[in-house]
């Protein structure tokens, strides 16, 4: 089901962040330098991609009410995320930090400009995107974890690791029950491209996906 | 925190069903006739709200992202809502309907537009319109609960009452959080006059807000 290279340990003592395969570029050392000078405008982002990963998969819902796999997957996907939106919103009240909007890094609509807009491509995209983004969250929490000089957050992101990692899978699973394997495979690989493009130039604000 | 009136037993034994005081007109004998008559499409329709209603809940948090104790209170009923929807949808698998698009009645897009535009008065009227719609469906599956020949399906929507009246009183009391009890109490009651006008001729097609 999910597709991570042999440095994947995702145990607490692994030093090395673990990479999803469809990843085609890891994350830079200077995001780790920014992200980590950062931290709490790290977490206020994390809150929203939380809140923003549930609306996503809630969306799909909507529009493919028929497809009962995706509805039963993406409605279990959903309710994980509305759950660590939860607890990153308990590390934001632990730090006193407020809720508070935030300005997106262009990476969201960058993703969402690779989704063509007709059937049945529309769907495959979808899921191909989300799937990417959770890999990335996945690469980038590991890397949080890995680095943050509190302890006990290093624990809160590496206890969220396993779950992006099996976002990524859910999504892949699904792109593979609608659509051919070998049809899934080509698109991810363009779309990873272009994923690993547009984190090329750093964003000059510190986010999740900067 | 619920203003629920005296014969609101939550109880199963409760033969008469509990009325929320904020609604002006009990649901008619006609739709409770419609309705047992056509309990597969009211289980479709009732899957639909449960996911809209998570919805609804969802814009409110990306709409309101600084108001804790609103994005805090309707995190937690966008997860109970998704969880009522998996529940749904297990007794539509049981009754063998496949999951499907159903056409809306007129009611929530009727609710809608008694939203005013403009802020503060968009927040007030979404949370009062959210938990009138709440109070209706609580109203509505403790009639289904009453008269499903189905002695398992009537305890099952008896189960998703307390639920329902609970969320009315969330939306309620945010309400109250952000604006003045009397401004709340007036707004409350025109719109529940526009909420019982919506509903005085039946839909013709069997929905739960028909």
């Amino acid at each position: 089901m999910l597709e991570i290279s042999k440095n994947s340990e995702l145990s607490a003592s692994s030093v090395t962040p673990p990479t999803i395969v469809a990843l085609k570029q890891p994350t830079s050392q200077a995001w780790v330098k920014m992200a980590i000078a950062n931290l709490d405008t790290i977490l206020l982002d994390h809150s929203h991609c939380e809140r923003k990963a549930a609306g996503v998969a809630l969306n799909l819902m909507f529009r493919y009410p028929s497809n009962t796999q995706l509805v039963r997957m993406l409605t279990a996907i959903a309710r994980e995320e509305l759950e660590h939106f939860e607890q990153v919103n308990q590390w934001l009240e632990r730090r006193h930090i407020p809720l508070g909007h935030l300005s997106a890094p262009p990476y969201g609509a960058g993703m969402k400009a690779q989704i063509r807009p007709q059937e049945p491509q529309r769907l495959l995209d979808s899921l191909l995107v989300s799937g990417l983004i959770e890999a990335r969250s996945h690469e980038r929490l590991g890397l949080l974890a890995n680095h943050s000089p509190d302890p006990d957050l290093a624990k809160f992101y590496r206890s969220l690791m396993a779950s992006e990692a099996r976002h990524y899978g859910v999504y892949w699973v699904l792109a593979n029950t609608y659509f051919e394997r070998d049809v899934v495979k080509e698109r991810l690989e363009e779309l990873a491209v272009a994923e690993s493009e547009l984190l090329e130039t750093l964003h000059p604000e510190p986010r999740i996906h900067s």
